[in-house]
């Protein structure tokens, strides 16, 4: 996807415009905690909605249009129904200015006057020149060959845009979620800059991804969306008690198994969190 | 909204095109219910989405988009951005083939070509001529008018496209979840067909909600959208005991109050559900 590319080349240029704003003091740890611990939730709620479908194969599958579409003259598209579907959710999305707001970063690029959207103000507590740090090719990639089979059972009932759009979903708040590590990295760094200092100037990635990691906080992290996943997914009745169903590790009983949250955090979204928090802080000094 | 009648008109034409095609099978009461008590996990999480961000009055103001628009020249558009928004989804949503599963029905009519959806053979459960009902404009009205005061704080973040983006999520799923009345009373009318025969032949419209109306089964689905509320909405630790809330009364621990999901079940999703299985019943001889 070449598109990212001029993406991250406009994202860019924008963050030198905007260096004169100074950072918002509104960042802290305990509300970058906040906001993390509460996209859990949603993270959850998204999941559960995609397995509510099947895995409807057909949208993924890649797709002819033809000579011309999208690609100029001459050139053949190959992309899947679903990736048709998102760049166009992507772009309406754009166009009202969903990505105006630095913490949305859309997997498509487009340049497109925000027409729609009622003017706002936004705060920008990011450092501008390390603020394109963002890592959803993987994101996007991890979702579809990891974590889709593992969510959508065999199966397919035609509803696809449905579909895609629930993948979408789960795609944007995973985005939002994982590039959050460069809120994180820019509270960590604030809290102590002298530290910081020395480890970027000296490009130090081993030290800093040392630096930034707690097992124990992770754990917690770990445990706690596991628990979310049994809370969330149960089947609730309108007497019985609330079943907590801890002691049911197949997951056969919730609508995504917990053990899939909980994989999910530990291989992918917490080190990929890290990974753009050491990104964001190599790039803090550009 | 005049293309609401256009689209009515679509449907029914395309309806008697369909009215060779026997309805399916499987459809029973047992499907039926699952498929409700399901939705309202649907409903009860994008309502807790929603309430994330607050009000963000200027996306529900309207805005003069000057002469011409989509309106042709002469014409001043009169819209809010929500309403926009919305529009330029849906179409998105028509094209990729969604509208084509009478389960979903959209706000605003297109006609646009099904140029990215995977062909696939929807089974056609409900009776042609009938399956036009639906009480979008009512539901429209309730969600931002009686709906959204209740679930949004006050205030301005400025994350327009988000909040309304969660808003559409929660009218599609409102709108899926009550024009289900078509396919509940189907199947209530298959399951006696003389009774409703003789109340549809004299248009008896107050014999027939009397039919279709069940106080206590109502009630368990009120106490069980509720819980839903308190279990979905509250604020899961890693370690301490799973907290049920239910004797908290104010709504303050949860992200939804569980009286306004009462009260959104009470006053508006039971009453318009039967009144599309009204409506639907009165056209099942058409």
């Amino acid at each position: 996807m070449a598109a990212r590319a001029i993406y991250t080349a406009v994202v860019c240029t924008a963050a030198l415009l905007l260096a004169v704003v100074p950072p918002s003091a509104g960042l802290s740890l305990d509300t970058v905690r906040e906001f993390l611990t509460r996209e859990e939730d949603t993270i959850v709620f998204c999941l559960i909605e995609r397995a509510r479908y099947p895995l409807n194969r057909p949208a993924y599958d890649p797709i002819h249009l033809g000579d011309g579409g999208g690609a100029g003259p001459g050139h053949r598209l190959n992309a899947s129904f679903a990736e048709l579907f998102i760049r166009e959710s992507e772009a309406v999305q754009s166009k009202a200015g969903r990505y105006q707001s630095l913490q949305e970063i859309p997997f498509f690029a487009y340049r497109v006057p925000f027409t729609l959207a009622p003017p706002y103000n936004f705060t920008r507590e990011l450092y501008p020149a390390a603020a394109f740090v963002n890592v959803n090719d993987a994101i996007w990639s991890v979702y579809f060959n990891e974590l889709l089979p593992l969510l959508a059972k065999n199966g397919d009932d035609g509803n696809y845009a449905v579909t895609v759009d629930s993948d979408l979903a789960c795609l944007q708040v995973l985005s939002r979620r994982i590039n959050y590590g460069r809120y994180v990295a820019e509270v960590k760094f604030r809290g102590d800059q002298q530290t910081y200092t020395s480890l970027i100037q000296a490009k130090d990635r081993d030290a800093l991804m040392k630096l930034l990691t707690s097992e124990a906080q992770e754990d917690v992290v770990k445990r706690r969306v596991e628990k979310k996943a049994t809370v969330f997914g149960q089947s609730i009745t309108s007497d019985g008690p609330i079943e907590t169903g801890v002691n049911n590790s197949s997951g056969t009983n919730f609508k995504v198994d917990p053990s899939v949250v909980y994989k999910l955090y530990d291989q992918w979204v917490i080190p990929l969190t890290k990974q753009v928090e050491v990104e964001y802080l190599l790039h803090r000094f550009d």
